[in-house]
């Protein structure tokens, strides 16, 4: 056996035991503490910068590469790319390293299902069954047979739920017979059903319990996010939430994105660790949920997840290796249902996992979801849904057609790719305002500034743009701007500075950081447009556009349309719908209808593979421009430009 | 722990160990010695007699009541009585206590379903897609996926399939994502999938192979039966038989009919060591078949069994306890299908067991199937279906509607609860002609006489009144005759002499054994009676009449007539279907249609419970007279008596 060192994480004081050949990663994912580390380990991010305090470690000379003089002198190490020695070693994680609580979307703001009341019930000619959980609980009292009513004891409660709902054929587990004779003696006849309702035509018995546990049905809806995870518990008999916990994804210790945690599934670290961490993250929620609920975890018997296809891969145990590689195939859109036991979620033992489908490799279950919940497929009128993260994915339709596609956004509005970058966490700038000299901030948590955010960065270009800073094309042009410098050749502005720092040194925003944000947002854009142009029409056409995603609510709609992110459509036609995959998920959850409908709306909509049109990089290309090289696409914007040129 | 001691079983000289307290009968359980036992060990046949050669052990005052003096003094005892002591033991099997390899009927009459040719299917107009295996397999070779054809995986197979089935809904396990991916892609995109239909609009997918295994396609129809397990080998592919294998219902050890495996499942022994004893009679049968059909046992993947609900119940490891007491409640007669790899048979991990669908507690899966395989269901002419073992069932009925009933046979017709009787295996005297002094026998195998099989003993009561040794009430009228003696104050008969028979004893044919076969054979008619004249029929109406069951086959249809067993109708309406049970079991295997068909038959029939029936009490005091008291219902018997009281 291999000599076991120690390994010290400060500022925590916490130690861990590791093996010499250990990366730094490894053992801080092995003691539970999660490192920022976006590309999972692959040494090229730069994110995993830690300062060793005594003893020594390895580093490659790839990490070298990552690192100044001046850092290297001080003690910094990247992580993934520092291998332990046969000694113990002492490192200190910075605040810009550490990954910690964040602001989290948990809300979202789509009404619930609701069984309808009876006034309305009498107005629906055909009344469709809307509100008919995917998993439900049934309480029977039988009649005791007798001579003349001898039915067997499983057809017996056939009868009764066919009397509850009739026009369903009914069928049932094989396990469900086992005991049932005594089951049903010892009970007075009467026993709850637990039922899966499969479709409209089909509801399968799963599991019997003694007496009446039906006042006891609860589902969890999960929104399997690849940054957070968002559970509600349902109360599946009333149709309302009860509880709603967030939390990071545990994932995030072997890649903060969904391409490094491919590479780690799909490399030596396989699918299982990934599994593991959202199923641990999952069950905490579920845990809490519980407790907040005084419920017990057996009362939860239906569960329904939304994800993008490789999160949704992710959680049931499933390589997601050919999603990433071309063609990008997965390995199913509609995953069929799991026990969620076998899955290895905290429920009832006969709870089942539901899936929401997804279209295609890059189009997940949570874009479902979205358009169920906005409920997009069920107007006439012409819609669009934006989902903007590290794929922005955008689906425009109405109840005849539904054509969605994905642009790679790059990670640069969650705080990766930038030098000052991070997520919308405590220390985040998240807002920015220029008055000539003068640049007012406000940050998460109104402490000092660690870095700055999405919805920060998007505020600072469309303040440097309108104070004439940087030109439409996002090259500096005030370089006498007090606040502008140049370091290492490259011009950038100094959002926060030194004295305003956390750690000491400025936040900025660098001429790079403005080119990766221009290619994220006009990569979103021309997405958009070539989608529409597809379809012969314009963003002015667009009779509704929601926008849903954690980060879209952190969102200044009107600095968005400014740099030319989201289009120029009166703000009187956007709507927010937050957390929409949550939503999806629950109404699934509350109706078999829903579900199915979730189903077609998946298998409705065409995909369109960008990656593959001709076009797509002219119109990348001409959207490289803030807000647009056509400035007639953003009329509301040529007229604050034209007001300026005009001063 | 309690001291080990040894019991040897002579003539075999197998010594198996034993404790102290166990009975002689578990001792040869164990041993896996087959021991007559009727009643289940529960010490009222007195069947279980062994010669205790050596040792000494204890008989319960119960089992001494069953012994005379003579056998006393011999060392006999019974074996479920007789608990073993601290000390070895030796006994000896006599040759009537032990259970041997018996002539069984394996194949049926009934013509295999075969996929339509082209020209009959030209003929059809809206086909039926009769020919389609519950379970099948299906080879695809899927497109390899592009860009443009991006379909994942799952969906890829979906999609080959529908073009295979098309307005079918495909839906397939959870378990099949497992490793879907490189399956596809290790095996040049070809696959075979394991198909389960469900039903004509939804096919399920539980497997998925590599390679092309559809050629290995095999299913397995087993006619459970009380007393002999049939099994035939089919090739789902050809819908041809192409092995059969037969063999004892290793369950007999625990009691040789239902009502005696009942009672043990139901007490101290339960249920499990009857559901291990019949899984591994079949599993052994299926052994031989692979063996003799050089396949694998994973070639197997499907398996339809037909039994009586009790030994359907058993079969999946349900207790049978509340069939065998007032009001007869089984739990369930349609037993969701099941993992045949749960219930224990030796096949494709992800084979399905589907059981014959059952009526009643009383009328079971073997009836439903034998209503399948004879077509009566499909028949506007007036049918009956009667099976005539322990219980006597009975189907009237044609294409509109169809009745049932079940009448308590009794064992005689099966060799219990007559002194000399035994089932159809060597040594059973099994056709009797009297010549006046003159007897002349034929035993199966043509050696010494053992015993009287049911054919014997229907044989020899048609002969025994036609030649004016009993009377029509079956008493004893020619006392003179030199081969009736009277033993201990009861007349009886003299079928075999001891110089004829292997035991060196008498078999005979006592007037109480006559008066128990009256009562079997009274009861079948009388239910028959009974059932069509509450439908306002008569067995004149009957346009057919099968025969099914092991022991038809045996049957001397004119004698069964002659002694009022069979109703007396014109014999060309009368039909030998033989093993009906596991030719509709072979159906089912092969069309998921006729599998739904039974359903339909099991759910249509009608049971009509003769317990309760106050005229059914008449109809068999009425009954027990040869052939009848209502001479006019055997206007055939009647000439043949005329001109005996003529001559």
């Amino acid at each position: 056996m291999a000599n076991r060192i120690k390994v010290t994480f400060q500022p925590e004081n916490r130690v861990v035991e590791a093996s010499p050949g250990d990366t730094l990663l490894d053992a801080a994912a092995q003691a539970g503490i999660y490192i920022n580390s976006l590309c999972g380990g692959e040494g090229v991010c730069g994110k995993c910068r830690l300062k060793v305090l005594s003893g020594q470690v390895e580093m490659s000379s790839q990490g070298v590469g990552f690192l100044d003089r001046k850092e290297l002198d001080a003690g910094f190490v990247l992580a993934c790319q520092s291998t332990l020695k046969d000694q113990d070693v002492e490192v200190w994680i910075p605040p810009e390293a550490r990954q910690e609580e964040e602001q989290i979307l948990m809300v979202d703001n789509i009404v619930h299902y609701a069984e309808p009341s009876p006034q309305e019930a009498g107005t629906v000619p055909a009344p469709v069954p809307y509100y008919k959980p995917l998993c439900d609980k049934v309480f029977l009292k039988l009649p005791e047979p007798t001579i003349q009513d001898n039915l067997s004891d499983l057809e017996r409660i056939y009868r009764a739920l066919a009397r509850k709902h009739p026009d369903v054929k009914w069928e049932s587990d094989f396990a469900c017979l086992k005991d049932l004779a005594h089951l049903l003696r010892k009970n007075n006849w009467e026993v709850t059903a637990l039922v899966h309702c499969l479709d409209a035509q089909c509801h399968h018995v799963r599991a019997l319990e003694p007496g009446d546990t039906s006042k006891r049905t609860y589902g969890v809806a999960i929104d399997v996010g690849t940054t957070t995870i968002v559970a509600q518990l349902v109360d599946l008999k009333t149709g309302k939430v009860i509880g709603v916990e967030a939390s990071h994804n545990q994932q995030a210790r072997y890649g903060e994105d969904v391409i490094s945690r491919m590479i780690f599934a799909c490399g030596r670290g396989g699918v299982d660790p990934l599994k593991n961490a959202v199923v641990t993250t999952i069950n905490s929620l579920i845990h809490s949920l519980v407790a907040g609920a005084g419920i017990q975890p057996t009362d939860i018997v239906s569960f329904v997840a939304a994800g993008n296809t490789t999160m949704t891969h992710l959680l049931v145990g499933l390589e997601p290796c050919t999603i990433r590689v071309e063609p990008y195939i997965p390995t199913a859109t509609r995953i069929p249902w799991a026990r969620a036991a076998e899955v290895g979620l905290t429920g009832h033992p006969d709870a089942l996992l539901h899936c929401m489908p997804c279209v295609s490799s890059y189009v997940g279950g949570d874009i479902t979801a979205g358009v169920l919940a906005c409920g997009m497929n069920d107007s006439s009128q012409l819609s669009a849904l934006i989902d903007i993260g590290t794929n922005g994915e955008i689906v425009v339709g109405n109840n005849e057609w539904l054509v969605c596609c994905s642009a790679s956004a790059g990670p640069a509005f969650e705080g990766g790719g930038t030098k000052c970058g991070m997520r919308a966490t405590k220390g985040a700038v998240q807002k920015v305002r220029i008055h000539g000299d003068r640049v007012e901030i406000q940050t998460i948590g109104g402490g000092k500034a660690r870095g700055i955010c999405g919805s920060g960065l998007i505020d600072c270009m469309a303040e440097l743009v309108a104070e004439g800073i940087i030109d439409q094309n996002g090259k500096f042009i005030a370089l006498d701007h007090p606040r502008v410098r140049v370091t290492d050749g490259v011009p950038e502005f100094v959002v926060a500075q030194e004295s305003e720092s956390e750690t000491g040194e400025a936040v900025v925003i660098t001429e790079d950081d403005i080119g990766n944000l221009m290619k994220s947002k006009a990569a979103v854009l021309a997405a958009m447009k070539i989608l529409l142009e597809g379809l012969g029409l314009q963003f002015f056409d667009l009779d509704r556009l929601y926008v849903a995603g954690g980060f879209g609510a952190h969102l200044d709609i009107e600095k968005s349309i400014r740099i030319g992110l989201l289009p120029d459509v009166p703000k009187e036609k956007i709507l927010f719908i937050g957390n929409s995959s949550v939503a999806g998920a629950r109404q699934a959850l509350l109706s078999t209808h829903a579900y199915r409908k979730a189903n077609a709306i998946a298998r409705q909509m065409t995909y369109f593979e960008l990656s593959v049109h001709a076009g797509f990089m002219n119109e990348f290309v001409a959207a490289l421009f803030l807000p647009h090289t056509d400035e007639s696409l953003f009329p509301s914007v040529r007229q604050v430009l034209k007001k300026r040129r005009g001063a």
